[in-house]
């Protein structure tokens, strides 16, 4: 089941980390970009969606598995399909290959549909989603459970300009950008993801600085985003030694 | 004179601002991306050069010439070509015209070679310009002068693991981020560059965090960014309110 998508990509010099292996955060605009792409071939563009109902797709959770990052100038392939949908929320899987149809990584994306004005969450209008023929359930599945850090590590970052994107918010992957970097350059230079979670609980606006805070044990980091005493996001990362 | 390259290109969501205007820093990335692609089919990949000298392309200067920045899935079309060089640089030409073929923006941009191991500038090989035709001069002119900032307005940000791109320094784009950034919301959301001047002075490495100091006059803003007691960049831009 499932409405089938896929594109053929080529990471670029500056989707690249100083490994050469796909900065993921930069990497997450693109998977949007080319659902995007899915939906508009389907009939589903997200400026009809506004345009018909006020509202837009937000993200609300992404869960990543990761066998092997790609590397700079390595052609990928990425299929994506919905797998499937409750009331409320979405599920979106994208699958990445390289050339001999080895799959690198999978991310499952969770959806909502916001309302522009009221910047609330809103259920999926009848009919919207028919034509991805996805599965239908009660209640998508979500496994992770996300404690709320205490005595935890902390960074402050300042939100950048372009951190901010035409829904006139962060973008939601700069917060994997900020979450990832405050364990530092020297871990992340030796380490690599193998699983991200990843939960986002309420939108950053402009003008604001963020805490990006984390408790590392073993090769595991859990992780919190905060602004004005606020949890915004939160991530559990699993990482390999390189 | 000049041997051209074009594509066409559809300005994605995470290139855009929140006023859905193309954002310069992310566009920086693409348009060295273009110039690759031009290289590599003149038989003088970045790759090729890497491999054959131990010496990769860095920009020196950029200049912008704006008269207006494309939109949000507008789709525009640029040209490159290599205009002029001297024993020691080359400039490049790109311009950017919409689909009426009026002229967008146009960016002179100046590349040195610098020697990977030693991180010199060093002079360009006999014979690896040939297939650009572009002029050779006897030197490559530069109109700004960049005076040392006194007094200036100070922001710091912390260097994030995904600034320092595949060559182990920050990647020059991020420093057009800090620049701009350092304005603030209110006045980026309000203003528009017409005219920017940006030159590199010396790298900068990881782990450390950087100084964006800037003078306000008029529409006028003068900026400098700063570590550890050095100036690494200069830009002076002309803004237009909107």
């Amino acid at each position: 089941m499932g409405q089938c998508y896929q594109e053929r990509y080529t990471i670029p010099f500056d989707q690249s980390d100083v490994n050469g292996k796909l900065k993921l955060s930069s990497f997450l605009p693109y998977l949007l970009s080319l659902s995007g792409r899915h939906s508009a071939q389907l009939g589903r563009s997200d400026k009809k969606v506004f345009e018909t109902y006020g509202l837009l797709w937000v993200v609300t959770d992404y869960v990543f598995s990761i066998d092997r990052l790609p590397s700079f100038s390595e052609t990928i392939r990425i299929e994506t399909k919905a797998v499937c949908y409750d009331k409320l929320s979405c599920q979106r899987r994208f699958i990445v290959q390289d050339r001999q149809e080895n799959t690198l990584l999978q991310v499952e994306a969770y959806f909502a549909l916001m309302d522009f004005k009221q910047r609330k969450l809103v259920r999926i209008p009848d009919g919207l989603l028919a034509p991805y023929e996805a599965v239908q359930v009660k209640k998508i599945r979500r496994s992770a459970v996300y404690a709320r850090l205490e005595k935890a590590q902390r960074a402050t970052y300042p939100i950048r300009y372009t951190d901010i994107d035409l829904n006139g918010h962060v973008n939601n992957s700069v917060y994997l950008d900020w979450i990832q970097d405050a364990l530092g350059f020297a871990f992340l230079k030796h380490h690599v993801p193998r699983t991200i979670q990843l939960h986002y609980s309420k939108e950053i606006m402009p003008e604001k600085a963020i805490c990006s805070e984390w408790l590392l044990e073993g090769l595991t980091s859990r992780h919190q985003i905060c602004s004005e005493g606020q949890v915004n996001a939160q991530a559990i990362i699993n990482w390999e030694v390189i």
